[in-house]
């Protein structure tokens, strides 16, 4: 049994064991389970990972490189491998595993690795490929328990036995009709707790949530988290049942959603691999930083247009450092809430009007708070309450500004149907520029010269 | 069945059945399962809220309580129900929802609450508030099948079926000793496989993960994920069988963490609830809002030091703004990609080390990229060459610096034990927007005057 998580203890005693003998490195492997071992991989070359794989039994092995993040390149271990071994690795995996690491091959070697497997798993694997990465075909496993509506009870027993023995892990039974149209689903539970001469028909709950195979990912694990299921079926559009999404597969789509998410708000691609090299980083972050050039000339341009002013007054200078970064900050924050509950939940128009009105109050006062801070800043440092005045009222009206441009941008780009996290930062802060600017060297220019 | 999601016409309908008779209202309410009447409390009254919970059948009504997000408040609803009501519902709910709800409460309204149950159901949801609410103690369910490892294969089902009735979903059966003492797991498939006069002890699986009641929940939340687990048995330092987690709990504790770690790097309180109103979002951003405002001080100090040579060369404050608004958005970046990398996995020494490296690489090719820009315009908008060069310099050697803070910072704050994503956007973007100041107004001020 184990309660532990890997550490560098681990890292190092696979190591010591690689440069060892196979029956000492054998003896290593065999305590972790295959997903640690999957995750060991990350620390270890090429060819060690290949020694490994010829070493461990073949459904271990399938299952390390099922286990393997899909930036740990699983696809390329495969394809260092012998063909036969790759072959026996490939025809152990499930479809949709197997779909998922050929899909990263380019299409020759896709060819060659289907060519060496049975005619049956070839097409199945095919079929899969043929689905949108990002939609529940291109998530489902065609692998499920499906039983006849007019079994009795003991030959549905028996069925789901025989069934099983090619499906190591089932939650719930599917239940078609001759035609393999879905009618729904039963617990294995109820079979067992039904008399014995009762029939799948009777037992079956027809009221059950399925998807199609083209439905967004984003939505299929909305649905299994909302309704708390192990797993979902998935139909196509004559209602013919193709296969089933686990609770497992659905884990990996939130965390992908959520880092997708997490970098687009900040302004880096959604594309970019957290672990990829510096060209890949460069690729996704430099369009990015081009747009923000484009905006801070923006900025810079309102400084040039009150050039007047700050020859005049030039510790605004200072001042206008410190309306842009609080401005800018207040605006992430405003942005960062919203973002998260519209990814969440979807908001009524109510709720989003309530929203801005929110981050309307919120930014009149920590607008006043804070600008109260700095008006006694240059009050007693720079001895200027009009100057003092001036920055007060810029700091409030920015972060007033921060406060609604951070809530309503997302709010609208989300009503007409774009990606609310596009939103980034890099947007919302040119608004907060632009403006903390305009109202700090305004109101100077008019106050104060 | 059903394969759609909730939108407004669910809402108005519901609102139009509100105003009806409880007949029609009943018949509306049909339509929908517990948990798309728990989202749709969202949108009406606390009145109706009541109203509609006393019209459901009692196992429906606790569905849709147990199904309220916390931040809809399910236990405001509990107290406005008649005591009786109430119990019941209670009574109907599992131990560890009924204790996520209760917990919320104040001490003598929970009081009240569990003195009107039995006092079997009191204690055992007692003893669960107990436990930190985010450890797996906190999180798990006390209603587990447990059976023991001396029955035979018929003694089991017949138990499993008897446990069955008051447990509606499992998805392994828990074995223990005479004294409740662990001992693994054995699925229901594989008894129902077995041989008539096989014994559970001849099948159960004793190689499994399980946790401890006080193990964290973001260690829960990994374990179930990495091991695709459905359910992950609690038990306490004598191993004694407490409880189990399910993955849809853990599905929830993702997404708060996800949440936690979005607001987080934004700089907002992790506490901020999403709809929370504006009281609690000044209080959560205010903090960060003043230590912002300690590190613009910073910022701006610097920029007073050089006010000579920004009185001689007015336009390097246009460049100010690009500089740091640029330095921001890299070291944002960065930062991004790798909080969220720590939180997906830990990093080894040589990969903590080579995440820099590249961050270093990424930003000395964006900042040479972009500076070459700016350098462009200075040369052409302002026929300054030299100040272009001065330009040039700032922002490649301010973004490299954004990609060494925004990457170092979160890494060793992990080491220390300290949360990554604590070194918010507020706290990086202090760096690039000191050393870019005195990169540009000091280079400026040794070259151009």
């Amino acid at each position: 049994m184990q309660s532990f998580d890997l550490d560098k203890t681990d890292v190092s005693k696979l190591k010591q064991a690689i440069s060892g003998d196979n029956e000492q490195l054998k003896a290593t492997l065999a305590e972790y389970h295959a997903s640690e071992i999957a995750i060991l991989f990350e620390s270890i070359s090429s060819e060690d990972r290949e020694r490994i794989i010829n070493l461990l039994d073949i459904e271990i092995a399938s299952e390390v490189i099922s286990e393997m993040h899909e930036e740990a390149h699983p696809e390329e271990l495969l394809l260092q491998l012998h063909p036969d071994k790759r072959t026996e690795i490939v025809e152990e995996l499930d479809y949709d595993d197997a779909t998922d690491i050929i899909s990263q091959l380019e299409e020759h070697e896709q060819k060659e690795i289907l060519g060496d497997l049975s005619e049956d798993d070839a097409s199945s694997i095919r079929n899969l490929l043929s689905y949108d990465e990002e939609t529940a075909g291109g998530l489902m496993n065609t692998e499920v328990i499906r039983i006849n509506l007019n079994l009795t009870k003991k030959d549905a027993i028996d069925e789901i036995i025989r069934q099983s023995e090619e499906i190591e892990e089932f939650y719930t039974v599917n239940v078609v009709d001759d035609h393999n149209i879905f009618k729904g689903i039963v617990s294995l539970k109820d079979i067992i707790k039904a008399k014995g001469n009762a029939k799948i028909t009777d037992m079956v709950n027809a009221d059950v949530v399925y998807v199609k195979a083209g439905t967004d990912q984003e939505e299929v694990a909305k649905l299994i988290s909302q309704y708390n299921l192990t797993s979902i079926p998935v139909v196509d559009d004559e209602m013919h049942l193709l296969g089933r999404v686990t609770f497992d597969d659905v884990i990996d789509v939130l965390e992908d959603e959520n880092t997708e998410d997490f970098l687009k708000i900040s302004g880096v691609s959604e594309d970019e691999e957290l672990s990829g090299n510096w060209i890949e980083a460069v690729k996704s972050r430099l369009p990015w930083l081009i747009i923000n050039l484009g905006t801070a000339f923006l900025a810079s341009a309102v400084v040039r247009h009150y050039e007047n002013t700050l020859n005049h007054l030039a510790v605004l200078s200072a001042y206008m450092v410190i309306i842009a970064g609080m401005g800018g900050n207040a605006a992430t924050q405003a942005l960062a809430v919203t973002v998260r509950r519209i990814s969440l939940n979807d908001l009524t128009d109510n709720q989003a009007y309530r929203t801005v009105l929110k981050e309307f109050t919120v930014g009149l006062i920590n607008g006043a708070v804070t600008g109260l801070i700095v008006f006694a800043f240059a009050y007693f440092f720079d001895a200027n309450p009009m100057l003092g005045f001036v920055i007060f009222l810029a700091m409030t009206g920015n972060l007033v500004i921060a406060g609604i441009t951070g809530s309503s941008i997302p709010l609208i780009l989300k009503r007409v149907g774009i990606d609310p996290a596009i939103a980034s930062s890099i947007i919302i802060t040119t608004f907060t520029d632009v403006f903390g600017f305009l109202l700090l060297l305004g109101l100077a220019s008019k106050l104060l010269l």
